[in-house]
């Protein structure tokens, strides 16, 4: 049997046109004829916009933090989010990734919890400090990249005698634009750690693994990738690629997929030479330079950066890299929730963008 | 080499609290510590609201914008979307699902084109429409499902003497909060039509593909899936299963996984005789109801429905069903991706939930 | 430390090559270099050989089995399997696939057991039989596929007044060469039903599944494919594609892929008009003439075969198939083993193989 | 319409059993009443046999093949396949593994060819030579794992002054069984080098990989895996894990998967203290015993083993190892094809097994 749904029979009020879209909004209906264009644009248009945060203007007001936002007026997440003007207030980089600063002074230690957004740290400067990830400890040191993924125990304990920075990569606008966080405290400040580095020992060279079969988990379970590997490996790549650039993925190494399910982590090596070729791609990056300068182009503007600035492209922007000297840059991005769910594109376009303005930080 | 960053340099500038505050606004930043509760609940706090749209409220107001939304008004795009109260005047029916009703007069067009979100149109009433996928012409008829996926060309050609009014189920504001929306219209209005139902040839009978490797397409190439089919499957689920409620999934005969990559497509059919087990999932769904009547408790809220009514349910909701009559049940959901992103869970709740309130349609 | 392994210290026996060749004997060692083109020849040099067996060279001798092989004989397992001549006496129809003929008397019960050799039933003749898989009793009727795959329980129980004759394909051969037989006696006769045709109750529509994430088994939860669903699907992929042939692989709805993991499972419809073209790939096929009449050429050899007639085709052989009317063959094919390992290879050979020879059955 | 065989209208001549036996012989049928046990044996019946090949013995014979297997000889194939008693005098090591021993003199070049069958070589001794796998020329030293996959082009070049001696893996008794073999020679006797250790420089870190979607290959792009690594590795599961054993798979950084789709590879570091204990798995495995000494019962029968030995454990049988000093075990085994056909098991059985008897290599 089917449906006794029927038009015929429906009787309909002659309003005039006005008053009828009154009704609409009265009865929670929009009508598409009216936006169509605004919702279906021809190609992306964000609302993330190109932004350049400056290290000498971060570090100060994160140092500050360090001495004024005590504990009692929540210290232990003493983050300072990359807001990106476009959202609207919002305290995301772009509509998928959080990216921020955290410090963490001497002494210091942010207590254990989990949650469902994925988190990863790449420390940009200091000695000392370790975060523990269900019973692992694992060692940070400037260049590393540590994994917190999805509902992972989690602190960090700075036994140091120097502040450490650490930049914060999160999935949370998307996980939050799914509704689909979740947060725990654990029970006690700290975990108890079972050992030192435990992942990285598992892990010990390239395609082995521990033999037995054991069902790929969904984010990595290496935790730490060491900025000596990753160093190695850029100049390793490059002595077989050459060019102006080389870039590598952070991966699962049980999959080869990405290190965390829901946004991608990069390392890209730039040397001077020259403008890379302009690209397009679906989804929104945020760039930490590690070291070096140069300058980035996003739709026709220039961003110029340096060591420890931070920087996002939206999606779809044409975007060309230029470095002054030999830089390093690490990235995270939506490209894997984009490919995962067949929404991913990218093109070269051919000609090198012309430059039409330059971002002023000091604004 | 490492970084060059270092911390201990690095002056500070010594002001207080709220001065300090002001600088982090002055440079783009926000605190973490001010917000970090509302950032990470303990559970989700949808901004997505329960809500029910009453075919007797929407059905005039569909016919009457037939009548007055012109073709030079925008006419062919005569869609009433289904706009949560939660979403800041935003036209979505959840934070990731765009739920509509698209009502198509005798002789209408509604010209070609294509976009990257994929959708669905699931038939309420009305004959004699089809809609052109590819090139294959799929012919509508009340309880079919038809999909439009993923940059598919598409247009839909009202040949009858009657309206068709249609839901539309879309993956609209996932894709424009990915920044991944792009659109383009057919050059012509009308694409040229291949055969008829091609795809229900190819796929005539369960378990049983065209022999050659074919490499599985991101979405279902069986493009409509007619009432009867689902309705005979429906019948013959609960003749083994038995109980108060069976669901179906609609999916890709190549693969198994869902007929559309970013959400899910599904029909319950539900029997009188109680409330079915409570229930909490990750992610919202958007209901159809094509025929009976029945209530959805949703967080206490009780939303009675019958034919052609629309409502949803928001992430993580306590959610059951009672049947007054038989009925079933369109729904779509996001389900796919937060499997995909290993975010989805659920939930049985133990106890019945006590009813608090009940929603008014009328307002 | 590396391995104390030496070369330079070893002295060597001053032998001549035939003492040399004697010498390696003695250890188990083979040399290679006496034959390596026999190991490693350019294309494929099978042992299988094409073969065919006629029906009414067949059917008697299958009946007569029926008449003289008692129970005390081993009755319950009065199976003739189709033995090529190119294996040496094996009673296998090529390297990886057993192809027989089975014949179930009225009211005769084939005693309830699992192997690890998955099994399938294509029914050739008869009414009134049952195969109960894993509890569910399957009704088998001409043209019917059943799976017993591997490990599942199954009995055949004839309740009928007529004898059943059907063809089981197996992957006996190679489960054999990986030494991975295991088999198990049901401590009853006959399992416990459940239900009857369950598995076709749960899949009763094309596109269709039930709702809730089940992680896909190694082999199809559908365990009957009716024969008047194939014969809708074959007529339906006609109508849509034409030619002298359509083809169709019986597969797993939750997955898409082979209906059993070891082998597949195709049925071929031809029509006159003519040869089609000649093919080659890895792995060999087993067919079973269900009804009609036509010739297969292959390297060269013309087989004519009619209805109930089975033929073997050898890896890499070209073949090519001509119906003198309207044909249905069913055919087992080790070609997801290959594909599955990455040695799969197909292509399509230019010309029309000339015939120089008709093999006789008669012999 | 359905098939038009009927069984009533065949009359059966009246002949006893042995007539009977000798008609089904004479159509190539084989009665399966008379053989099913031997066929469906309850638990494997392997027909490869449990076997050990003393380096003492074999390294001897391999330097004389050296000296006495010139060119002309074929002395470009110098391989001593270890040939299984239980396998009837073909050259194969277990029914799917062919493991031999090839030697390669100073200034010596195994001309370049390709063939489908999969090959390792894992270096015993020697140095000076390399590998070419499709352009990359890959440097040997003991201990390491060189790939030459399916199709690759490869040649063998001694440019030292010392013999190699390396062990080959090859999946040629499965891909001969598939009758999937394909052979090829190069034009040329060596091929053009592109790079040296090319695939290293690609794969320099763990869980890295150069960015950008690439489709992985069947099989691993990384040729060469060093011993050094190895060895790194082991010793750092051992760190992690402590125990008697520890065990690496060779796998494919960008998938995770085996590093060969055909057969598994690992390497196992064994610690005096004991027997491990004794397990059960099906398919076979060969070991090669890299450094060290000790005892491996199979199935009750003692196998003493030490540097250089080559030994073979058949399908299903008990099996435990016990080192008298550290030792490096490398393994080829069919576990991987198992796995993929779903025909893998494995078990602890309680015990330790009693020791029935030792093997003597001196026969």
């Amino acid at each position: 049997m089917g449906s006794m749904l029927e038009v015929s029979e429906v009787h309909t009020v002659e309003v005039g046109y006005d008053e009828f879209c009154g009704a609409l909004a009265a009865r929670d209906l929009k009508p598409l004829w009216r936006m169509a264009r605004q919702l279906m644009p021809e190609t992306p248009l964000p609302t993330t916009r190109p932004w350049l945060w400056k290290w000498d203007q971060v570090l100060p007001l994160a140092k500050r933090a360090g001495e004024i936002v005590t504990i009692e007026r929540g210290g232990d997440r003493r983050v300072l989010a990359f807001a990106n003007p476009g959202l609207n207030g919002l305290p995301y980089t772009s509509t998928t990734l959080w990216g921020a600063i955290q410090y963490l002074g001497p002494g210091e230690n942010a207590p254990a919890h989990r949650h469902t957004p994925s988190a990863v740290r790449f420390v940009m400067t200091g000695h000392g400090v370790s975060t523990t990830v269900d019973g692992d400890e694992c060692e940070m040191e400037p260049g590393d990249l540590i994994l917190t993924p999805n509902w992972n125990w989690h602190d960090h304990n700075n036994r140091g005698d120097e502040p450490m920075v650490w930049f914060d990569g999160l999935d949370l606008p998307l996980v939050s634009s799914l509704e689909a966080v979740f947060f725990e405290n654990h029970p006690r400040d700290r975990q108890a750690v079972e050992g030192r580095n435990l992942s990285q020992q598992r892990f010990a060279a390239v395609g082995l693994r521990e033999a037995g079969a054991e069902s790929p988990p969904a984010h990595s379970p290496l935790l730490r990738y060491r900025w000596t590997e990753t160093d190695r490996a850029l100049a390793s790549l490059h002595r077989l690629r050459g060019g102006l650039a080389v870039s590598l993925e952070f991966v699962n190494p049980l999959t080869g997929g990405p290190a965390v399910a829901t946004f991608g982590n990069e390392m890209h090596r730039l040397f001077p030479g020259g403008r890379t070729p302009t690209r397009r791609k679906t989804g929104s990056s945020v760039y930490v330079v590690f070291r070096g300068a140069g300058r980035t182009v996003v739709d026709g503007m220039e961003m110029r950066w340096g060591a420890g600035d931070v920087f996002v492209t939206p999606s779809w922007s044409a975007v060309d890299h230029e470095a002054f000297q030999v830089s390093d840059l690490f990235a995270i991005t939506d490209a894997p929730v984009l490919r995962a769910l067949h929404l991913y594109r990218e093109e070269e376009t051919g000609e090198p963008q012309p430059i039409t303005g330059t971002f002023d930080p000091g604004r």
